[in-house]
């Protein structure tokens, strides 16, 4: 039994990795980033007879959690890029950033479908799958394009927590008005504000606790050695791992996707990167992990539904992405139009969040299965298309301004004011 | 539903993880191999409420595939430490000890059965068991002691993968014997022929194609970059990746364990590493997965239902390792007394190998769920004593030969002509 299984895993692995092997070869080779290759692999997968042939739908268990682990590790490494003493320098924009993000998409989906003649609470549930940001796939562009630096990527990273956070509460109330009851909304008012309480909690117990952690750490190596750094006792990637793990488990405990407990472990973990090095151990499982996050967002494409609901996805996705760049440009203009642009931009993709939020709402009974196949297509055609227009406009906004910052920072870094 | 089963991952990995580091803080403060605390760890979670807390029954599927891929990813790094020029050096004394080490436990195991008034088929089925050697536990000792490059180890391993081949070529010919059909037994017989043609032909074809790739990329480096080493366009990890879970498939296929598979793999992958690093990739990812699997074998430990087998598995315990110190040490006696120790010794643990002979002698029925018990006690008791039994005996050689060694060899290797 379990021979059979460890089996039919291996060949998983094995044509999963050897084709996003393929795409990443053919993606370096015409110089676009990897994840729209792992993507495309997906969507091969899911809409051949592989995915029967690998079995894919029986035996996703592995699958699914290799996939869930992949964007948590990925969630962690960008929270290992942004200290808290940085997030704090961006947090306005990035708040700015978000809220705007959210009211601007959540009205654009929910007028959308009212013209289009549908009722109050699937206008207002699409309305609110259109607030979320999946920042998995601007992450990887940043990654990708070696900009994990840049302002504008402090603060989509930033905004796209807030936005996270702010998604769960329009969700939840509009969950609660799709239920009906006052019991529901006074619990789903519980669930946001826990949610926001969580992630302000950990950043404000984590910034009083890492630093005499720090301080406890260095007295003792003061004292005992001198001169050299002693190896610590507990290795940094189980300690990260925990940490990591941890959070992302109460997160998901609280109701909130189980990626803001990891951005927020890795954030913690920035700040004694120092002491016990782990970002160096988080690339190569990354490297094998978070592809298979990738590859599962192509493998949900199914083309055979979507013929009846092309033109309303297309409309729908549109109103997606121009919201999101109003939005978000609105929340950042202060840094000029290009930068306006890319964060607007890098806003714009769904993918997994989106996802959560049309099995919740055909989960509830709240809409009907078109509707959630239109939610779908938004969240992949929004994800599909983002990593292209970020790489266009990142090089649009790079090439305006690349002598402004080589005259600005001696050190070749990407550095802005916030003002 | 997806959004639950995370959830439950999570705090089964943090739970795990969070015991593993206590483990290994402790085993690091009382200088013991690392491996020893992680399977109490198991032992301590499988006989307390918290494997049922967990559910590590019920959603066991995530656990099962990263404990086999964590030993799966053990063997690829003992193999990048095995070249196939190495291999052909201990060659002969390595076949000579797993030969021996074969036949001395299947006579014990069978012996001490029959004695005890047992029948053919399950005293043969309990010689089988008796006959496999697993080797991630001493791997992970050879790896903590840091003499990976003694000549016992390599022996050790190349022994270990042998053992392995005719271990499965006993259990199959027993199976068919158990079978009891004139088909059974030619089956079985191909069976055991294809596994050791596979591994014979991975290691000819292995050592044929590879000079030609290196040939190849080095002649293209010469020409178009003289002076500098090229960037590959395939990361060193997904192509590690690849071979890796596709030898292991392939051996599984061939009804070989996959860790064979995985082993050829890296000994393939160890004559590339300088084009190809992937030693540090795997590092970190071992260190993520590897617990898993110790911590699994402490899992199944079931002190309740060893009440009633205590005597006879100690019993058999003590066949076990003393027929493959007899049995390793004559193959190894040209080493001297003392590597002949640590060699017999090295042998001793079946670990999961003996688990999977006794899943399939259950499942066929041919033994009964005491004899089954008997069995997992023996892998178990034979698995814990190892370590210690081996760093005493590698500790017991190098003091003696510590002299004679920093004389041969001006680089501080252990290195060790074979007569």
């Amino acid at each position: 039994m379990a021979v059979v299984e460890i089996q039919q895993i291996l060949l998983q692995l094995f044509v999963i990795i050897a084709f996003a092997m393929a795409a990443a070869v053919i993606c370096k080779l015409i110089k676009v980033p990897t994840v729209i290759g792992e993507v495309l692999v997906g969507i091969i997968i899911g809409n051949t007879g592989m995915f029967a042939a690998l079995q894919l739908g029986g035996d996703a268990q592995v699958f699914e959690a290799f996939k869930q682990l992949g964007v948590i590790f990925l969630l962690f490494a960008v929270g290992l890029m942004t200290p808290y003493s940085e997030l704090r320098k961006v947090g306005r924009t990035a708040f700015m950033v978000a809220s705007l993000g959210v009211v601007f998409p959540f009205i654009g989906g929910y007028l959308f479908m009212t013209v289009l003649g549908y009722s109050l609470i699937p206008a207002l549930f699409v309305g609110a799958a259109m607030v979320a940001t999946s920042v998995g796939i601007t992450a990887r562009v940043i990654g990708d394009m070696g900009l994990g630096d840049a302002i504008e990527s402090r603060i989509l990273i930033g905004a796209a927590v807030i936005d996270d956070v702010l998604g769960m509460l329009v969700l939840a109330v509009v969950v609660g008005i799709a239920g009906g009851s006052g019991t529901d909304i006074a619990q789903t008012a519980i669930v946001a504000i826990e949610g926001v309480v969580f992630v302000i909690a950990v950043i404000i117990i984590g910034g009083m606790v890492i630093p005499r952690v720090r301080k406890i750490r260095e007295r003792k190596v003061d004292v005992e050695r001198p001169l050299q750094t002693s190896p610590p006792l507990i290795s940094p990637l189980p300690l990260a791992l925990v940490l990591c793990f941890g959070l992302s488990f109460i997160a998901a405990s609280f109701g909130l996707a189980a990626i803001i407990g990891s951005f927020l472990a890795g954030m913690a973990f920035a700040e004694v990167q120092d002491r016990w090095p782990c970002k160096e151990k988080f690339e190569p499982i990354n490297e094998f992990l978070v592809p298979f996050f990738f590859i599962f967002v192509g493998i949900q494409v199914q083309f055979a539904s979507f013929n009846d609901i092309l033109l309303i996805g297309l409309g729908l996705t549109a109103i997606a992405i121009l919201t999101k760049i109003i939005g978000g440009g609105l929340g950042s203009r202060s840094l000029g139009s290009r930068s306006a642009m890319v964060i607007g931009v890098g806003m714009a993709p769904r993918g997994e969040v989106g996802l959560i939020v049309a099995t919740i709402g055909l989960g509830m009974g709240v809409v009907t299965a078109t509707i959630y196949s239109v939610v779908v297509f938004v969240s992949l055609a929004t994800t599909i298309a983002a990593p292209a227009m970020l790489t266009y406009a990142f090089k649009a906004r790079f090439k305006k301004k690349e002598k402004h910052i080589e005259r600005d920072d001696e050190d070749g870094n990407l550095k802005f004011r916030d003002r």
